[in-house]
């Protein structure tokens, strides 16, 4: 298991532009995340070292479930019939059945160290806010979740976990912040978006002196912890005699595409190694495939700074797809350089492709994937299949970033017939990407 | 990884006596099983050899998800401030979230290598039903679940996940056979049972010339399977440098129980090590604590063998706990033999202190178990308090058979204050097994 995280900074040829403050939009320093974050996480969040120690208090929890299998999909290989060999990481073991804890527990872990007593935050899915759930119960730390409206009803069993860990769940966009006060006036049948749910989070934890504020995906210390699952696999892969043609991870924020991709990387950019990396983003939300590089805030009200990143605008408000944890509108800072500067690949897939691929891969590999996962596997059986027409052994690593037993209602429709595919029009992201320009 | 099965038939002072047959009242051969199950399994379930070989088949899948983890509960030793250690195995992560497809693999490998095209078989919670949907997936085998129908409703993700790998589930008690008519009849409201789900299943089976039954507990070769948990916990504490003084398994039928328990019952039988083994019922089933030792059917309609059991009565029905895969009214044979020769233990508990104890360690060690159980973990925490009183340092472990991501509704409910206590009376018992003395 490792002992330390990966940091891409280190490596990458084009560092990304610097964070600009919401008003001044100025280049902000270190120092202005400090109402938010512990000083260690924020010295993680700007650090140029290639490896960061992980703490001892952290390698012992993530003993708990890690390391996390790494499997090769024969079955799936054969029901394909392709040349291709696949393997895939399975992320869904640890307690929250998700990546998420990588970064939940050492996060809960610097606050705690610091003497935090209270953590806000937004969760799509539910899968990063059960995470940090466990997290802050194990420490102590009280925790308040805002969840996506929409996740909340579709996904009641995920608030049941989060309250089963002692947080205190509320839908989003809720009356408890001006920024969702702000939303619901506005559009009082909002279904909220992670934008909308970051708003009030961060709303709420700058407001408190004795309150800070966990974010699951997007920024470059969450992505650091997530390097366990890509550095993990490598080591893997060694023992298996194989070493990667093809990486995919399923991509909402960034942060288990970057845990599987950055380890792999590393070897493109400092040992002239040519993997492929590919990003699977629904096509109903697709900001990697069909947003602008630019300037844009984390969240839907403007709290939060402005990020150099793919986007479509944080007001977009992508349609209800069940892999809710991939509902947002914007990549972080260091994926959306990589994307520039195409040393990065991505994908978009349609709801109805990704249920199919779920549904091969839980009657091949035995696992039922959450909706999320279902995106980089269906990207990994495109791949296999253009291997098979190429007639080419390629070697395929995906994520299985967590499992869908909170997810069954929706397979459930699938059956049923009841899920439709939904494709952004080019108005439509012209529009959300017209207003951007107001704002800013 | 275990290559080999441990038949405790071979060890154990006092045999089981011999099942008979319902209609004759006299003992049966193998052959009266021929039309239900595959030689292989029956076989297997006569034999005297203390090991069987597992199929290299079966080892392969196994390594899906196989060896499991072996946790020592730190965090829940210090929330308790108890001398005593207390270990874990985790089944939860299999791929059908507990112990159940240690059986239901090599259950349906044996029938697909002798042509069966079609299996039918009854679950209570689920657990059983969805593993051997897995399974039978897995080998191209059609698959027919008669699900007790107060599980089917209190927990529809089940079905789903069933569905999701290709099975056909009904709610037991059922209008497709004569026993789910006949029940139906008598009582239209019937919330099922697994001694009915269990009639439907075998009847449906012994009508049919190419469909076979497959039991997920109870029969010998079913709790043969499961012995791959206790044989990896031994591997795995005799690295961690220790021995069981308790070893703890929820009880329903049996499985997990035995699977757990076994291996180790074998070093008490043959190596005068005292051991003590506890199996952890549900006070609103206690057919361990205040059944009758006699014979009894494995059904409600009286169709299977009839078999020495310590029973509450095949007509019992268990008031609607949410620990499905325990309301079973009797126990087989071989554990029956081993309480009756006080060999092995039993404790009843009660619902609400089984959530108390379930909430505990998902809070402490992070995972959210299956109301089956938190059985296990109460009676582990007993035993752990009872350690603290004594001031003794006791080695405990006990059998985590599966997660409670499917069960959350119950956790909702137990935390809205909804759940509440049954206790059988004595009256309800004494009726029940009356019934029976008319029967037989």
């Amino acid at each position: 298991m490792p002992t330390q995280w990966y940091n891409i900074m280190a490596d990458m040829p084009n560092k990304p532009l610097p964070p600009l403050h919401p008003g001044t939009k100025q280049p902000i320093g270190p120092e202005a995340l400090t109402p938010l974050f512990p000083m260690e996480l924020i010295k993680q969040e700007v650090s140029a070292d290639r490896w960061i120690d992980i703490p001892e208090e952290v390698q012992d929890l993530y003993k708990i479930w890690r390391p996390t299998p790494l499997h090769r999909a024969y079955h799936l290989e054969k029901a394909l019939g392709t040349p291709a060999k696949i393997y895939y990481k399975n992320e869904s073991v640890s307690p929250a059945g998700s990546h998420k804890p990588n970064t939940a527990l050492p996060q809960a872990y610097y606050n705690y160290k610091e003497g935090v007593k209270r953590i806000t935050t937004e969760t799509g899915a539910g899968q990063w806010g059960s995470a940090l759930s466990f997290a802050c119960q194990h420490f102590g730390i009280e925790l308040k979740v805002f969840m996506v409206k929409v996740s909340y009803h579709q996904k009641p069993y995920r608030k049941m976990m989060m309250n089963t860990w002692g947080a205190d769940v509320v839908p989003s966009p809720s009356d408890q912040t001006e920024a969702g006060r702000h939303i619901l006036s506005k559009y009082p049948d909002s279904p909220g978006s992670l934008g909308i749910a970051i708003s009030e989070a961060v709303e709420m934890a700058a407001k408190d002196d004795k309150t800070k504020y966990a974010l699951g995906s997007v920024l470059n210390h969450v992505l650091m912890h997530q390097t366990v699952i890509g550095l993990e696999a490598l080591k893997q892969l060694e023992i298996a005699g194989d070493y990667p043609d093809i990486v995919i991870g399923c991509f909402g924020g960034g942060s288990n595409f970057a845990g599987i991709s950055f380890p792999i990387l590393r070897y493109n950019f400092t040992e002239g190694k040519k993997t492929r990396v590919i990003a699977a983003e629904p096509a109903s939300c697709p900001k990697l495939t069909r947003g602008q590089f630019q300037y844009d805030f984390g969240d839907t009200e403007g709290l939060t700074p402005l990020i150099p990143m793919f986007t479509l605008g944080h007001n977009f408000v992508p349609d209800n797809i069940h892999a809710g944890g991939l509902r947002y509108h914007g990549a972080g800072a260091i994926v959306s350089q990589l994307l520039k500067d195409k040393l990065i690949e991505a994908q978009s897939v349609k709801q109805l492709e990704t249920f199919e691929a779920g549904v091969l891969f839980a009657r091949t590999e035995g696992i039922i994937p959450a909706p999320e996962s279902t995106h980089a596997i269906a990207v990994a059986i495109r791949e296999a299949q253009k291997a098979k027409e190429e007639g080419k052994s390629k070697t395929i690593l995906f994520n299985l970033s967590g499992h869908g037993f909170i997810d069954m209602s929706a397979y459930d429709q699938y059956f049923a017939g009841k899920l439709q595919d939904h494709e952004v029009t080019d108005v439509e992201i012209k529009e959300s990407l017209a207003l951007l320009d107001k704002v800013l």
